[in-house]
């Protein structure tokens, strides 16, 4: 029942149901946190997701496994609704051998981290060029095709830590990941180093998606170094021109099936929709702890708690575990078009991409109407040291919704960014840099807003 | 000059020259923190502190050594004054040997992490008894005084997990190591382990201070265990009796002298302090990053800021490394004695004593005008992502001046508080615990605070 008919009932109307009712959300969101605290499955969750599966990049075998694990777990909880959605994903994989290594003219060597960047090419063997320092693509455009060609073009503009989120330090740097390969082929590079895209500045290299754009002619290889090398790398070219040579063992393999995992309680009062998940897919260093197990975690733990308080939703209630966002977003690309195909009303869609750290408040997508009451509602969170609630983005896996559902409402978890990007992508993304109370409290939050808006809209 | 004069000379009034204010006040706080991110120096200030100069427990060479480093860096910034101000302080020291077994009644053992609580006698040589069980204090003293006699007491109340601020958990467990000892000693106890006081369930023993009651007849020994030894005797404890042994070697020396170590540069307006800082001293164990070296460095680099800046203070800048908080707090009482001693006037006083962690706002301790006069003010940091601003608790060091000035104002950064107690007073409070732009907001908010305080009271 919603919470509201109850106090109808009781004869209230007006502002003392108003108050009666923001006293009562308040009571009930104390419970979540509780149950989040002190009960909590969360933490134990993601060191089984990080230690019995492992990283998990899309068509790997720990990617299958890591369905087994969602379902089997989804099914432990005993939700209404659990199963599986097929979807069509690519599979690249990394392979054994990689290494790189910068030589001086007079033969002085450093061997330094590298990753493949996903869906980068391999190197056939040892990939061996001058390299051409560029602070960006349009830096490279700017150059003479023949002092490009043959090179191995680094691109090393680093974050610029004036930002305080560090998420637009991120986005200001992320077309060298992405489109820098391209770019540096259209001018007949051999290959491509990046900085990798940390805020830290460490020895871990930060891997993450590419592509290679239509009108490539050679698809020449892309990966990333540690912010330690690139700086080093800088040195050395103040001084005298650098050869690098690495080897790379990527390559694409023939798509495949796999699947988004999903658990549903079924709403009361109708069959609207409140959709809310993170990836269960990851890059395959590390363990995807913050990205995206902490999100899964959340997602899963969000629905564990309205059920284990007994919590009846007026709106059907849909935690997924999407597959490849990492490399593709066919997950949340699938599960948008089936959710149309199906003429399904979508109420709203919240995800958790954004790792296990301190919640903060909620990014807000939706129309001005949308937002004004969103910020009305999580006054309500304000007690639980939720501050920030903001337009903005929601995330990946559920963006592709808005294509079919233009006027639906999304947010997105928002977190305290300062440490992601020491993680992101890297072989420190591993569950003992997770810590389980900001874990806990993000679970909390998803929980706490899903019930805001099951009540509210 | 202050920044209003400038616009009254420009001929702007009322609504007018507040708006400009507010955007020149938030084009000079962006100032500050680009200086902080960009340029920031407390991070390697902090390394150097914990590596050069390592824990520093007041009394010993480490202390000695803080106050020269703290000095040295302070004239390094050249600062209008820096000198030293001599206090007298309590001197205790661990010693070599801390060692602790318990044993159950087959003869198994288990060799436990433990920690003299900081002022505790030594067990002159191994002390042996069987253990105790309870909960408070409280529990302690509803039991005949037969049943405590020459036992081991064990306080084993854990954190409230349910507390979203850790430092509310924290207090609501404090007396068992402050008052515990002497408790129990007046029970007929002869000894005390504690259940650290932290967070987390892991292997560090976390020390702090406790005090003997002037009453009590037998300073017996107090320590402190590690949680995950906590829970493992509980286990034993369930089962059969369990026999604790224990080696402490700390003790009490006689009383020397230290100092506080301060800076400042002069107030073009008037006499009126604006008193900022945190505390040189910490425990014995780890590195004292958090508790409180990110204090000490936030302030320096605060007022390393604003003078980089070119900023002309209308009140005097004073930045004091305290020496004492841990045990004694005689550098924040000698401080506020000297002041008064010396009819200083004192507009403010800011602490940051809550560890290097990303900040979130400030703690308000002050009249009611005070308190709505900051959360005014304080809104030119929202865009800094500072939010929190509630009445509170400024810092034990600066907490004495209000015995003198209890008009003041006072301050307290507030942090994320969610992993302090995971570090607190254990061998973990190392300088790769802090992250460097957790750490440098922290500075940036304290510079930003104290710009706004001395603009606009």
């Amino acid at each position: 029942m919603h919470f509201t008919k109850i106090f109808l009932i009781l004869g209230l109307t007006g502002s003392q149901l108003l108050a009666a009712q923001r006293n009562t959300d308040s009571l009930f969101i104390r419970r979540i946190y509780d149950e989040a605290l002190a009960k909590g499955q969360c933490y134990a969750n993601l060191r089984s997701l990080c230690k019995d599966v492992g990283a998990r990049v899309t068509g790997s075998a720990e990617a299958d496994m890591a369905v087994v694990w969602g379902r089997e777990l989804l099914e432990s909880y005993k939700f209404s609704n659990v199963y599986l959605q097929e979807i069509k994903v690519p599979h690249w994989e990394r392979g054994t051998a990689e290494a790189g290594w910068m030589i001086n003219s007079a033969g002085k060597m450093h061997k330094f981290n590298i990753l493949a960047l996903g869906g980068s090419e391999g190197t056939n063997g040892l990939l061996e060029g001058d390299v051409l320092q560029v602070q960006s693509i349009e830096d490279l455009e700017l150059l003479d095709d023949r002092l490009v060609n043959g090179k191995i073009v680094f691109f090393n503009r680093p974050f610029d830590q004036k930002y305080i989120n560090t998420f637009h330090a991120y986005g200001a740097c992320g077309d060298q990941r992405w489109n820098g390969t391209s770019a540096a082929s259209r001018k007949g590079a051999k290959g491509v180093i990046i900085r990798s895209l940390a805020s830290s500045t460490d020895e871990h290299a930060h891997t993450g998606s590419m592509q290679y754009d239509e009108d490539i002619k050679v698809r020449i290889p892309g990966a990333a170094i540690s912010t330690i090398d690139a700086d080093l790398l800088t040195e050395w070219l103040k001084i005298e021109p650098v050869t690098v040579k690495m080897e790379m063992d990527c390559r694409w393999y023939p798509e495949k099936i796999s699947y988004n995992v999903i658990a549903e309680e079924p709403g009361h009062e109708d069959d609207k929709i409140i959709t809310f998940g993170g990836h269960l897919d990851s890059w395959d260093v590390g363990e995807g702890a913050h990205d995206d197990g902490a999100g899964i975690v959340h997602c899963i733990e969000a629905l564990r708690i309205l059920k284990a308080l007994g919590y009846q939703p007026n709106h059907t209630l849909r935690c997924v575990l999407f597959m490849n966002e990492e490399n593709g977003n066919f997950g949340g690309k699938t599960y948008a078009e089936i959710c149309s195909e199906h003429q399904e009303e979508h109420l709203c869609a919240i995800e958790s991409d954004r790792g296990g750290f301190l919640p903060v408040g909620f990014e807000i997508l939706g129309n001005v109407d949308q937002v004004l009451k969103v910020k009305e509602i999580a006054g309500a969170l304000r007690a639980f040291e939720l501050y920030r609630f903001q337009e903005g983005y929601s995330g990946v896996d559920v963006r592709p919704l808005l294509d079919y559902y233009p006027e639906m409402l999304q947010l997105g978890l928002s977190i305290n960014s300062q440490r992601y990007f020491d993680y992101h992508h890297c072989a420190a993304d591993v569950f003992e840099n997770v810590n389980k109370r900001e874990l806990e409290l993000g679970a909390a939050a998803m929980a706490a807003m899903i019930f805001l808006i099951d009540q509210n809209f």
